[in-house]
């Protein structure tokens, strides 16, 4: 916490209610578990509607739940009246994604006053086991001052 | 074509029923609307289920697309027996992804035999106008002898 | 040229001048051997003195160039008074680099006022034969009314 | 340790005596300080001859530093008679790299049979502070049987 401050203090309640704008989510069947300064969970229910043809989650899904996990990490820390967007992220997919839930956890890795870096890890949970399937390090920009762009 | 000749001429048979498998297509929306050796597109209608806070698609919904459009032009030119799996990925978001359609184009960089390199970029096409809206460079091994990465 | 015009018509002398003041090239023996509105060459004669422990040039050392590639040519396109900061890149080392020289082409990809993505692709050269060791993808920041960060 | 057990007790003597062929870090004047079973650190004293063109370390020689950080974690943990090579690293620059001296830390994420994940930061050191200049994700590939590619 003390390593990244937030500058709003109504952090948590901004960021689950953008989340809760992120219509994908839903669609997904994803919610979010955990929101501190810095840090945010988001875990996702397996669904055979969302593999691949090997029946793991596609590797696009397990990045849509970390770029969020990433994003929102990011979030947490922006003025109150910010928009985050992603410049660009990399993931790597480190097991197949086959379990009970993923669950990705994303972190603050360095808050810029523009770019914010984070990294995320994805866990798929099973049976009261955990193991990482994959990581990321992603790029988000802070953006003010732009009509669609806010919240 | 001839700079990445198949090893299989049955490639896009066999590249369309894997896709076809993959029921996060359809669950998205998405269709293979072209392959060839080295080459694979793939199309997803806009909808506002798989959009995030601010309306665009999501930038992990662009990522699944031009992911799988990596992937199955690195597919096109592995063994007939051959699994593809993703070993990573790295995706720059360049402008919102708003619009009719997502295409995505995945071509082959270059094909060893067992790591193939990949690039795909996004488009929206939106009322006869085309715009990129993101680039990808992607890492695919071609998996052979596994009981659970076939085809 | 049409696709990305440069705001500062003396880009050229401006990029070269950059480039020179980078004492890390002098260090390499690496020379700028083409600059043009949005696109960059590069290069480097093979040294012993630079290669990792099978004989090839170093990953690192590739990637410097190719960085390099790559910032300049989103340099060209910036107004006279800004600096270039390399926010991330990614690279793909695709064959080992072993031959006479390397040779790094970047282009930029999309020039955002603030946030610029470019590609670059590193080739060595041997007997008139040109073979593809690297690809990039970058992400470079115009910096301005920064004291530390010009030109 | 036990994350991560080495398959050759002699790792340590192995992992220095490789990097001692790298000759690109005599070249920088780099050395690797610390190795243990899947983590390495090097450190590089800072250098005017290896800067950018505001002086700070070009972000391709803190990737150099970074790559043989996570390349060596990742070589401690493979057989007695494989090489390494890098398939692909992504790097993020956070600060200006400016100070004293480059710590690269590098740590195993995921270790693969065949292909190994690692990550790696880079720290400057000056006057008894250390301060996160850089952050990556890479790629490495273990290779057996290849007579170019040994040790």
């Amino acid at each position: 916490m003390s390593e990244h401050p937030p500058i709003d203090p109504g952090f948590e309640a901004r960021t689950r209610a953008s989340f809760a704008r992120q219509q994908v989510m839903d669609t997904l069947g994803a919610r979010m578990t955990h929101v501190t300064a810095g840090e945010c969970e988001i875990e996702l229910p397996f669904r055979t509607a969302l593999t691949q043809q090997h029946g793991f989650l596609h590797a696009g899904v397990v990045a849509t739940l970390l770029d969020s996990a990433c994003g929102y990490a990011a979030f947490t820390l922006m003025p109150a009246d910010a928009g985050v967007l992603t410049i660009e992220f990399k993931i790597n997919l480190l097991a197949p994604a086959r379990g009970d839930t993923l669950l990705a956890r994303g972190t603050v890795k360095r808050a810029g006053r523009n770019v914010i870096v984070g990294n995320a890890d994805g866990y798929m949970l099973s049976g009261g086991e955990r193991r990482l399937v994959a990581t990321m390090i992603g790029t988000l920009m802070c953006i003010q001052g732009r009509a669609d762009v806010t919240g």
